[in-house]
């Protein structure tokens, strides 16, 4: 965590995106320790060893640091997904990867989940509508393609990308929530790897089965 | 919204509990109305035609009428849910007809998945495990009973009701986040009739599908 710290020590004058880096990491591992997003500016000033003015200077405010740490958040996971839409696997494939990919997102950054509501709820239009943009567009557009991919193998029904955007997202995120990665009366630790493995298992069982074609009976 | 505001008028004294009431229908209608969770006590008072110093003197403060709402809200989906797992269908029927109900429990009450979600992340530790008392712990203990039921009739494979609750609640529930049902940059509606019917069915072809037992060909 204070690992960029360390290395951009004297390296501000050549490099001076360094800074704004080491406080998106700071405000990164901040709210990754943390079950709400009251992470101060002080706080992120301290831990990344910078000075909280430029904070201000980089982000304007804790809005504009939070939508950043988003961006860049986005902008890793969104090209893993360009990628895994252009791999030459099946669908079926594809969809697996997906889901795993996106459970361990959640697992690995705990507060994205939060941030992204916090962000939609509470955001001024533009940051609400830019986090939109970010995530939801660009992950409809590759289900689209995937669905496609699936149907024409024989393995998919024709769904509404939209909805399965949806259905899919939530389906994988709604588990980490605060409350449940939150020990439970009974005692149990929060959100485990073993537990995160087989909720990797049952989503991707429930919708690869559930995206399957054949006659509806009900 | 001011229906019972009218037709409680003088009788305060005469039932002390019709003026909480009365508050709670306020802050559920102004909810309702809002994208975020930024009603105030003097809103609430106004709307309610009543003094804010009685919500201090019924909830103690805005947190605690949140809960209280949250709480009342919970009591009649909680039943609603108790009577379907008794009632004389197959567990298929019972989850197509739960999924319905959940979906629509969130289109009329839009600010229930807000609040929640709120409660757990920003409220106090009482006020989060409350939240999931109400909700998850009877959901939970529903699932089960389905699902064993389900297995008995053989339209079901055995899985974890508790990854369940996550996976269904979840798929239901994404889509009323509040951008998503802000007005898209197409110029699209809200969250309308035909699409929250759309994603009923969607949902219930997913999870039918997706608990039906078999092999895994994957």
């Amino acid at each position: 965590m204070a690992r960029s710290a360390v290395l951009e020590i004297g390296s501000r004058e050549r490099n001076p995106t360094a800074s704004s880096e080491q406080l998106l990491d700071a405000t990164a591992s901040l709210l990754s320790e943390r079950t709400a997003l009251d992470v101060s500016l002080s706080d992120i000033a301290k831990r990344s060893g910078l000075n909280s003015a430029l904070i201000k200077y980089y982000f304007g405010n804790k809005g504009g640091l939070l939508l950043a740490l988003l961006e860049r958040d986005s902008k890793v996971a969104m090209a893993a997904l360009a990628h895994l839409v252009a791999m030459r696997v099946s669908a079926e494939q594809k969809l697996k990867i997906h889901v795993s990919g996106l459970i361990n997102a959640f697992y690995r950054a705990p507060y994205l989940n939060r941030l992204i509501h916090y962000m939609i709820a509470y955001g001024d239009d533009v940051s609400s509508r830019r986090v939109v943009t970010m995530f939801r567009e660009p992950m409809v557009a590759a289900y689209e393609a995937i669905i496609a991919q699936g149907v024409a193998e024989g393995h998919f029904r024709p769904v509404d990308p939209t909805l399965l955007y949806h259905s899919l997202t939530g389906a994988c995120e709604h588990i980490f929530n605060a409350a449940s990665s939150a020990p439970s009366a009974r005692g149990e630790p929060k959100m485990s790897e073993e537990m995160k493995q087989r909720h990797i298992e049952h989503v991707t069982e429930i919708f690869l089965r559930g995206l399957r074609p054949g006659l509806n009976e009900y």
